[in-house]
């Protein structure tokens, strides 16, 4: 006998509830994109050759600099996130190089792919999709490198198929530890202007990352920050390239143009996206994002669910993945959510499909929104006949009730003005 | 000594967080306006003369009409409700005419007051602003009155101040009883388009309205939905008027044109909010907003708070009014939600100042968001130190939770298609 | 036997064409919305009660007081200019008043009979529509009223309809010349913002104006700026009124509110024409208007048709309206222009219908627009069959060619900023 | 001593006039984006891997094979056409391959650069820049490669920087002449939705194309269009790819999906933009760029300039390069266009920098459009003082004065519809 809660409506009357009000986006990316972005972008497009464009250039390339933390130069591609990978790739390995990559999750498995679609030899850790890259295995994986055979170590910064943050800072000091010279090449694609990320102060070499989680823009720009030691590699490595090529970049960039058209409209976007997170001030955005994924938890835990991440130094701040309960679907349960209530979570990836759905809680978001999302999820456990125990809501309301104290670091105060 | 929990931060610190992530509008009116209907007004303006324009102003005129539930003209003008508050005046009675008009609350007050300017004299029922207008008062008056001197009843259909919806089928019946000759004029302004309403059914001979509540437009057009009744006073009555002169408007309307430059890009956007509206059906949309007021009151009433209206016949649909406890001010609260949570709450209007704070539930909205807005005034209530019962956005998640069947009225179905 | 060059293609072959491109709209007003404008338009509406709002209110109120050039009040109401209208009316005159008016044009003759339906005795001085109001004429007038029985002098600054800009100076000095008390009301509604005009150094007591003309705006909002003067008349004048009471208006507006919903979009949209207004500087607004005008009416010389207006000192800088030679149809004209070049025309209102076309140039118009336009209209004079020498498109263009000195008023200048 | 009337005037002066009204983009591409599709991309971000989703993406990859004339897939990248061109050469070659490429212009020569960086073999045909690929050496060179060593013809459809069009029927009829294999690869980034191209009629392998020219909208798209040939080399030629490989675009553009996160708004904007070129008809686009390609010529005939292109049968519909007269610089005269008339030409690239400028007259461009654009280039050859007859946009209003006859072909209307 079918459960009668489950059932799902005719489809006209769906549609009609699918549609009422306003959608809620809460999928770790793309995010949603303020108004503000939206109608920057919505301008006349103008000549990528005339003086009132370099000005742009400049502008939107300076203003990188400070979301990445880096005094040196950040290129920018009209590409997703996977065209950022693949310049990182190809700028400074060679066909037949060894590097050392975690399994973090589903896209440190798909870079692992890409990088051996160029021929590159990885040593992949392999990894329980549970937690951040481990510190003290990259360790010792570059203590045991006595050839220094290893070329690069390449971690996602915050894993957005499981809600994992590796921490990056560690995983700089490990490799201090072992002086090993690898290059250090970090996916920031969801964590950039949301998470805490510091390019220069942990020396990473390329930091490779897009438009559509903190910077709250529609996809179709991907960034790499580039450090001095990564520019030397990219002259001397031996990969073909062109579109993704770093040197290609640079040299017009000095004045604020490209070598090729670049996406105009998305780099109006940009400029206004930059100027919104430094008018908030990065330190805010950092803490306003650890307050909602915090809340988060909470009613995860409350409702007796399980977060998917196990460590809690390295819960996500930019999104939380939830594993569903044993015998219950979580694509079905997204669907009655999506029916319901207008919103959209992330589904589970690969290994996890099915078995854990996913809230993103970044970018454009504030605490009524995520409260208004943990309702739809609340609900929908118990349309879906999900067992939870109800007043997750109220735990996260706790949280958030209190407006924290401004104890901004200075560090963050200097790079954000 | 000072509530802590009440301390107001520093300016700095409240208007980073007051503009953090999407506002969340939930006043009476203006409601928020869905991106669509936006992005149609975002459009070049068009010469208001050519046959492009005639369609688009035929479109809306027989789409208004739809909306009104009536076969009869709807004239739109370039003002805000006030202005057809004005009209309905101005065209049916003569300076010396004797109305009567029923004190449901701060606009009702305010329509007596723009009657008395014109010269009429209003017999005003009085009122305790917790309720709509009494039936068998108005019957009452009106069979005393046997020289038939009473030219119009004037009644407040949604008393946005307050939350009481008048029964205006039964206010009709009582008129009916006494075959009173009195014109029957409505204020629909915040009801129309969110609360069921028929102007022919009804026998309604003005019905007055604007853009910016059920119609999720942003304010700056006013309506008159006109009977024969009301049409063939307008032909005789004595008042000087001529911007809201319904002749003027009636005869180019006839073939979609205005006898002064209309608002045109308010009119684009009036053809997607009436597209919208047809699209959802009419019974869906007065459905939702049914749903969400009774999960609105669910919550109110668990947090031990008072909903203003008594009568629950006359509960809004729209917004619900509440009642602050003794001893705490109403927009002192209203200002700790908004620099908390980035939500605007309506304030309470002159008798009710600082007494009520008001919950805007209407248009573009649905469940997660109104969940939301619930989440941010229990918050509030807890930050402002208000005695309450917290669990109350629970109480409104279970009323919520479930779509309700389908059980549109034949007669709506028709009408909206 | 038909002219196959007036031949008017199917339907369908017509509508293709009507659509490809751009429209150029080249009606005396509503006039081209910039991009900017209308992007500041399309974003949330906000609480009209709130802080946020006030900011919004103080600015396009001092804002407006620059573009009228006065130090006094203006108010804006949710109304066409033709609101305005009447609020210069009802504020100031009572029934039975004798004003002086003057028949400029179709809009002069529409202000007097609205003057006409609230009671007040016109005495409406003749005209041929060729030319702006006779400051001698006035002068007579206003001489022989020895009993002071004219209230106000009402006259249009450019008529709309004829291409003529009426001097206001002149007549102001005229009125001076006879120390007549009576008030002096101009219509400024397609002059404001592009053709100099003084409100305080030319003593105005109500100038009357909109939005969607030189303010780039969309229709939807009047403008009156009050004298002294004027507002004492308010005072005492006995016109029943509500939606259009000044006093009701100027208190909230003292803090930037306003007494009923504002149009608070169409503010948006005011706050950024107004910056761009005053970026631009109005010297160069008007001088811009002027060039553009004057090689216009080159060009209309050239092909040999007249211009309507006859008098040099009042050619309009804001459109020019063109007579079509007997025997052929200015609407047939403009409807060809229409099909075969995506361009709209002004049609010849009243009196002078299918006599004239209008050219718009005003507003977001500069010189290859206009050029473009005239093309449009040299072309079609020959499609159309209107007999006319070729070349007035050089002719506009050797006008257009160099740029002029920048020579702008220092009074202008201190206003502007 | 300095020509006066090439005096540069003081900056702000300057500044004021180049922003005074609507912006002229006259450059060959990115063309200026229609405010449909503007709007169209101006709305929320939506859940990539949604069925609504879905649906754009069928939708958008569907019409896009309508508009190369295809039957078979087309794939779009989130990139610049110059992804695209990338996207052909590793999706089909092996390093050291032969191929033959024709130099038309600066476009054909990075490609050719590109190509190189692959490791591929150039034969490049060297050029003069002033006319197509010639079908005869190609023909010859083909004949000559009895060894079947080239693998691919890759040529320029319409080469940006000289405004020739090559004759992709003629190469495709001379290759077969040959019967020889290899691939014919063409670039129509600057023709596709403007310029009469059938990828299946001429079996072309692999078209390469764009967003930001004929398709009206913001650079960031890239496409290729495949043939059964050109994917079964893709299977087996041998360089390292990832961003850009077709089979990973298949799979997923099968039901509407991409590999990776796509440039969302991007594909609202091609949704519309792709509808527009289909309600004008595909036949009627290509009809409009060669009328108003024509008038150009013309224009610059009757002032005496010298077209780059110098066979007739090349002439682009997209835009047309013209010579300067020696010791005159094209780019000190773009500047005085820009500074007095407020619009953008297209600079001369490389060998012809300074001594060509280029006129775009593509994608949302009419006839008033183009005579404005074309009036600015009149008289700015007057203030630069560059000799010439004047008189040359009289020429062009002749030519542009008649609408054509519709004469569609068969062809195409099926095609569009």
């Amino acid at each position: 006998m079918q459960n009668s809660r489950q059932r799902r409506p005719e489809r006209a009357d769906r549609e009609v509830f699918m549609h009422q009000g306003r959608h809620f986006l809460q999928i770790p990316g793309p995010s949603p994109v303020p108004d503000r972005v939206l109608r920057a972008m919505d301008m006349p497009v103008i000549d990528h050759r005339s003086a009132e464009f370099g000005e742009l250039g400049r502008t939107v390339l300076e203003g990188s600099q400070k979301i990445f933390q880096t005094a040196g130069p950040v290129v920018i591609f009209p590409s997703s996130g996977t065209g950022a990978w693949e310049a990182a790739i190809v700028n400074t390995l060679s066909p037949g190089d060894r590097v050392l990559m975690v399994e973090t999750g589903h896209f440190a498995t798909l870079w692992r792919q890409m990088a051996g679609r160029f021929g590159i030899e990885v040593d992949f850790v392999p990894g329980d999709w549970r937690r951040g890259a481990d510190p003290t295995v990259i360790e010792a994986k570059l203590a045991e490198d006595k050839a220094r055979a290893i070329k690069a170590v390449m971690v996602v910064h915050n894993e957005t198929s499981t809600g994992a943050t590796s921490r990056i800072a560690d995983i700089r000091a490990a490799i201090d530890r072992t002086s090993h010279p690898a290059l250090l090449m970090v996916d920031t694609i969801s964590s950039l202007g949301s998470v805490d990320y510091r390019h220069d102060e942990w020396k990473v070499d390329v930091s490779v990352s897009c438009s559509q989680k903190g910077f709250m823009l529609p996809p179709g720009l991907g960034f790499n920050a580039i450090s001095q030691k990564a520019r030397a590699a990219s002259k001397t490595n031996k990969m073909p390239r062109s579109y993704f090529d770093w040197e290609e970049m640079l040299k017009p960039n000095a004045k604020g143009f490209f070598p090729y058209t670049p996406a105009t409209n998305l780099l109006y976007g940009l400029r206004e996206a930059i100027a919104m997170l430094l008018e908030e001030g990065l330190d805010n955005v950092f803490a306003r994002h650890q307050r909602l994924a915090a809340a988060t938890r909470a009613a995860v835990n409350h409702w007796g669910l399980e977060v998917l991440c196990q460590e809690p130094a390295e819960f996500s701040p930019v999104l939380t993945a939830v594993l569903m309960p044993p015998g219950h679907d979580a694509d079905q349960f997204r669907q009655i959510v999506l029916e319901n209530y207008n919103m959209s979570l992330g589904s589970g990836l690969s290994k996890v499909a099915g078995k854990v759905f996913r809230i993103g809680h970044l970018g454009e978001c504030n605490a009524l929104t995520l409260l208004g999302a943990l309702t739809g999820v609340e609900m929908g456990l118990s349309v879906a006949g999900v067992p939870h125990r109800s007043g997750g809501v109220d735990v996260a309301m706790k949280l958030l009730e209190q407006r924290p104290q401004g104890n901004a670091s200075p560090h963050l105060k200097m790079v954000g003005t």
